[in-house]
């Protein structure tokens, strides 16, 4: 169960820098990669920059189609996740393997992934930086939250297989955005 | 107190997105900034990328000198960081203002900050993307860490002075490093 979520609030999801899993379709199979490696590059339209190396398979979907999505998962699907990251799209399908379930997408062909809070439909905007380093530019297009995930706690990389989960939250008095 | 840190470690401390300082010096005067816009683009030699926007100040020393120092607080300096946000190097010097305190560098002019369990040394190595977005590449050429912070927890900004702090960790067997 999805709900819309206004463009201009992308950046509270990807800003603290979880790991989220990115999904790309080409020539009828989607496909799903994990990713920590993106950040915010504006806040709206919502810009995104992420790194997708050549030698991740998901990097000729997204050249080829300029289209994916990134789906953000709670601390649940952390194993999943994992597995999603430590096989290929060349020889698995990775939503079957690991019972990800694809779900249409409005406005791009790569599926949203049902199980995530937050689902963001994402357009290739940018690749000058795409061959020396595989950094994309993407435009956030249409974004979607689960209500039914109240407080979803994300997960970060540190490295080797160590996560850290959020924790506490703290509020100070801030003039940014 | 610094020791150093292996250049192959550094993605271990940004991967997880936490809220960073950036120091820059232009002109004789040392300046710092908030920043959680930055994302790991390569693991050795450490490339990480960046958005300092035309609109803050740190951007002409940046431009200029093509140095930072991207400095790492721990939960503990969260006051002091959100008010380093909450100011302009243009009409206040943020070191004496929060008490932070910078300590030379070994291969770049903007300081260190004593107070951040990690600090990395960056020179600009590609501005391509700088005019359209301010989006840096960075180069880390020099990192430190402080062995006296053990289990340093960061702090991750979501948005309107909401920051969620590190919590529990968790391992997952991952073929990723």
């Amino acid at each position: 169960m999805m709900r819309e979520l206004l463009l201009a609030e992308v950046y509270r999801v990807l800003e603290p820098g979880p790991v989220v899993l990115l999904t790309t379709a080409h020539r009828g199979h989607a496909n799903v990669m994990t990713l920590s490696w993106h950040m915010m590059v504006e806040f709206e339209p919502p810009l995104v920059a992420c790194v997708v190396s050549d030698a991740d398979h998901s990097s000729i979907a997204l050249r080829a189609t300029r289209e994916c999505v990134i789906a953000v998962p709670a601390v649940g699907l952390a194993p999943k996740v994992v597995a999603v990251g430590n096989c290929s799209g060349r020889d698995t399908d990775k939503f079957t393997a690991f019972g990800l379930t694809p779900t249409p997408a409005a406005l791009v062909t790569p599926p949203l992934i049902a199980e995530c809070f937050a689902n963001l439909e994402c357009r290739v905007t940018d690749t000058r930086l795409v061959k020396r380093y595989g950094l994309f530019i993407l435009e956030v297009v249409k974004a979607w939250t689960d209500p039914g995930q109240e407080h979803p706690r994300t997960f970060h990389h540190h490295g080797y297989g160590t996560f850290v989960v959020d924790g506490e939250t703290i509020h100070l008095t801030s003039k940014m955005p």
